[in-house]
């Protein structure tokens, strides 16, 4: 990147400069939440903005850090919002993570899994066996829980999203990464889920730093800002890192995503990174933080509408 | 600290060198599992080494950061293991957090606990009231666990060891911390609970740092190697650090708050650390982990019961 790149960084995208990107690339990867929605409503003219893109020929894809739903729960909720897409173009956490231990792993074992009812789907869709969503009970004292019966079969800790996490749970998956060669995958690093009002939730990063803290090591992720998200969509698409346009609604996962992909990459004000944000970014002098300034945003995705329909 | 004094850190403690130690100190700070017991066993001659310090005239105080126990329960397995010692010599950090809410922070509020029956009773024991100890039930999805019901009265969150810690926790503990004001207090940061034969479970430190990053929040904590620990027991009894030595078996915890507050510190191999461990410290030209070099060592406390005796 050339400073003058960088200079240019942050720029808001509107009239012929839309024009310009979109004819630039040939695939738009998107964010999810607060971005092509929010909670159950799409945000208005995103579907819209989805349709004719894909009718104008670009590769559309859905890259998403939640884990609790399959690539089928997701086609079925977009079509209930009016996207016209398929489950193919459709990468959440559960269906990557699945994809990255059979693929770039190679596991032969089953999963120990800190997850969803979703990831239990689609791990089994891949042909990987785990040990099942849903509660851990306590039971005994602190000898029985370090001694607490481990499957054999076990080669690999998976942690995503789950509301039944517990000490049990973490007690487990200590147990289980304490044995040699145990692989470590977290489906992402996010801290918090954002509701409406400035609303909240706990999000998988706490669950997984809970875990590495307690087995002392560190998982490998596969959400964004990993760039296996990205190098999972490439693998079943042809998709060139420079003509491709990221998304996102934040700057730590998908904007810099993007940069640590080689995409160009635009900011959508409609979730959880504001403009100040972004410029403060850029004002910080730290390389590592400039990456999380977008190349361009906009207010809505529904900005890019008319250059879509002229 | 002379560089001279850095250089004859560490030293074996035999011979005249313990009497001549002994005779320099009025109050002797004991960290418990690993250094007078293990697990429900006495170290041998450890009951003698303490029973013959208090015959002599020394303060003999214990400092522990395990918070499943009120000082009356420890109290109860020392006099077992035939220990003489009487609840006020004891501070364990369920006592030591109640204690600095009563005191240092004023509370006035209500207590949100994650912790055990122990922590419940001290802070009772102190004027605190408690939301309770126990699980806390999963119910709906995510926009009721952002509105989950919250008990106005309360205006702290307390994190101890608690083999309850659920997801749900975690979001309660969200909640009241997004409160203004809100106090925010761990008992310690282990993040094992060292076992036999080299096992262990997860500490109350993985527990406490899911919540800090839901909370996006430091909390203060008061055991080891927070200088709370030992403050709580200068504001009781007449203690100059000066003349009192701290004895341990983990250089991050108890040689630690040693250092942090200027007493000397001997370290007791029966317990997490090992000699290695000193050393690389000692050698790692870093002054943060200078502070965790001991000034002495001995193999176990029983090598100091000969100096007692004689």
């Amino acid at each position: 990147n050339s400073s003058a790149k960088v200079g240019a960084k942050c720029v808001r995208l509107n009239g012929a400069l839309i024009k310009q990107l979109l004819d630039s690339v040939d695939s738009v990867l998107f964010d999810c939440d607060g971005v092509i929605w929010r909670g159950d409503q799409a945000i208005p003219g995103a579907p819209q903005v989805i349709n004719l893109l894909k009718q104008k020929g670009k590769h559309v894809f859905f890259v998403t850090n939640n884990s609790t739903k399959t690539r089928k729960m997701y086609a079925d909720k977009m079509a209930s919002l009016g996207f016209n897409v398929s489950e193919e173009e459709i990468f959440g956490t559960a269906y990557c993570c699945a994809r990255y231990l059979k693929s770039v792993c190679g596991l032969e074992g089953k999963v120990y899994l800190i997850g969803s009812p979703a990831m239990e789907q689609e791990l089994e869709a891949v042909g990987i066996r785990q040990t099942g969503a849903g509660p851990d009970l306590i039971a005994g004292k602190q000898n029985d829980w370090a001694n607490v019966a481990l499957d054999p079969e076990v080669k690999a800790v998976v942690v995503g999203f789950d509301e039944h996490f517990s000490y049990m749970k973490l007690n487990r998956a200590l147990q289980y990464l304490s044995q040699r060669g145990s692989l470590f995958v977290g489906t992402n690093r996010d801290t918090r889920l954002p509701l409406e009002e400035g609303r909240a939730v706990p999000g998988t990063g706490c669950l997984l730093q809970a875990v590495e803290t307690a087995a002392q090591r560190q998982a490998h992720t596969v959400g964004k800002p990993s760039h296996y998200m990205f190098d999972c969509v490439a693998s079943q698409f042809p998709v060139e890192p420079g003509r491709c346009l990221m998304v996102g609604d934040r700057l730590d996962t998908d904007i810099l995503l993007g940069s640590n992909c080689g995409l160009r990459t635009l900011l959508t004000l409609t979730g959880v990174s504001t403009l100040a944000d972004a410029e403060e970014h850029r004002a910080s002098g730290c390389p590592q933080r400039q990456a999380m300034v977008p190349d361009y945003y906009v207010e809505s995705i529904a900005d890019v509408l008319p250059a879509l329909q002229g």
